[in-house]
């Protein structure tokens, strides 16, 4: 057993040394770039290329401010997929600036597909693919985010791909939308397809555990609607939880107790645009790191 | 009202023009291509470069060849992101090669994601992005899969862009994994998970009618389970339905005359494996047409 650490106990070392349970959302809009001033060099190449390069300034100098309250990113595939292939490689550009501040990449591009094709994704996000040219790799992304509504067998090769490169799964179980409630608060049999859905998860999660007790075989609950955390933190006693929607989407930090369980590392608080919008990132991205410290009760 | 025509337009007329409901599945397989051989240029740049323009080769050819017997191709997004950057480059060359061959494109990412980033991902795969230097335009998909469990308001924003454009969507509403059965066959209410992802698209399905009355607010419904085709269709009475599951998955052409309704261009069947792995995928994509055009009733 010499492969990578398992993602929840490299993410447990870096939660206790930084005191920190903080995901710096990267969610770039080109749009709202600055544009290219007269003394700087004129940008070469395509609107595409020019933006892209753009983009990973953006998310670069976001890592150096805000990065060290934090202990990992998460990318919005979205966000650099509509720059075409540059925004791909401004994407790889992030990942590495990411890992080179000592965070931890969560791709999310919130994947799932029927098993042939999600071993593909596997490939793509923390694998790689053999061609007759050689290997090439994928992002080589720490964990990725994944919807799990094609069911069991569509998410096992996520799960047997992570369990290899030592990465984590975060599953949607409850998004932070609005329009959430239509199919994740549906009732089935005696709960909701979410409590249904946490079931696939924790079900999973021995395969992604780590030596700390935690599994990195986790759920994308929403930090919107706190009265779920409590419930779903018990359906899913092991598992990481990421909770997006604080800032922005009106989810506030002293409401997640519930979210976390025996372990800091238990859950993580993605922050996007209250951090980057913020008119100091790495002081914003400090006061929320002390303030989800405090209601995490470690 | 001078914007383009309805992709349920764009579709009728071609269904019509070549009597083929076949959609090609491009899900290529990087492992799977022809080593490069003694007497060939020698293949230039990194493993991943290389790879991705055999890719696109390969995909380009693949079109020649079958492309006459069909109306649409359905590149499978995952088989090309897992070669970065220089895979979305294949991509792109790989719907301009369809465009060329007049067939529709339908990106299959089976995408979805809160409205914020699913407005990026609409960008991305049929509409544009503004950035300082310059508009930067998407995949110009036709059409794609969407995964709709984040709900109605997650839907908006592709439902929005995809009128705007003239594109199409294809919602999943019941997988061909046999894993779909986990969660989509689900009772919910007086019906099953499936039933009510079906209700989402059928209320949506005005925004993306055309003259014909069929609508490219579509779905994706496997052709591995035929007993749910009649029941969805009516529940999606002008909805176009995708079936992929033919061929590799199990399903048979002559098992899906339930998913035809009032017009020849209500369906559309994707086979990928099946085709690309003929030894004439011309031959194999010509009987699959004449096939379904019977099925069909057309």
């Amino acid at each position: 057993m010499n492969g990578p650490a398992p993602f929840a106990d490299r993410l447990a070392a870096l939660v206790e040394e930084r005191r920190s349970q903080v995901c710096l959302g990267l969610d770039p809009d080109p749009a709202e770039l600055a544009s290219p001033s007269a003394g700087q060099e004129p940008a070469r190449g395509s609107p595409a290329a020019a933006a892209a390069i753009a983009v990973a300034a953006h998310c670069r100098g976001l890592i150096e401010a805000a990065g060290p309250a934090c202990v990992a990113v998460k990318p919005q595939l979205a966000c650099f997929e509509r720059l075409g292939a540059p925004g791909w490689e401004a994407l790889a550009a992030t990942v590495e600036a990411a890992h080179g501040a000592g965070l931890l990449v969560i791709a999310d591009g919130k994947r799932g597909d029927v098993p042939h094709t999600a071993a593909a994704y596997a490939q793509a996000l923390f694998g790689s693919v053999a061609t007759p040219f050689g290997e090439v790799r994928g992002l080589d992304a720490d964990a990725a985010t994944t919807n799990p509504l094609l069911g069991g067998d569509a998410l096992e090769p996520l799960v047997a791909a992570a369990q290899e490169a030592g990465a984590g799964l975060f599953a949607l179980v409850r998004t932070s939308n609005p329009g959430a409630a239509d199919l994740f608060d549906l009732p089935v049999g005696e709960g909701s397809l979410s409590d249904r859905l946490a079931s696939l998860v924790a079900e999973r999660a021995p395969r992604l555990a780590g030596a700390s007790g935690l599994s990195g075989m986790g759920a994308v609950v929403g930090a919107t609607k706190p009265e779920h955390l409590g419930r779903l933190r018990e359906l899913m006693p092991d598992s990481i939880l990421l909770l997006p929607g604080v800032g922005a989407q009106g989810g506030r930090a002293s409401d997640l107790t519930a979210a976390f369980g025996k372990h800091p590392a238990s859950a993580l608080v993605a922050a996007s645009r209250s951090l980057a919008g913020a008119s100091d990132p790495g002081e914003a991205a400090e006061r929320l790191r002390a303030e989800i410290w405090d209601v995490s009760g470690a």
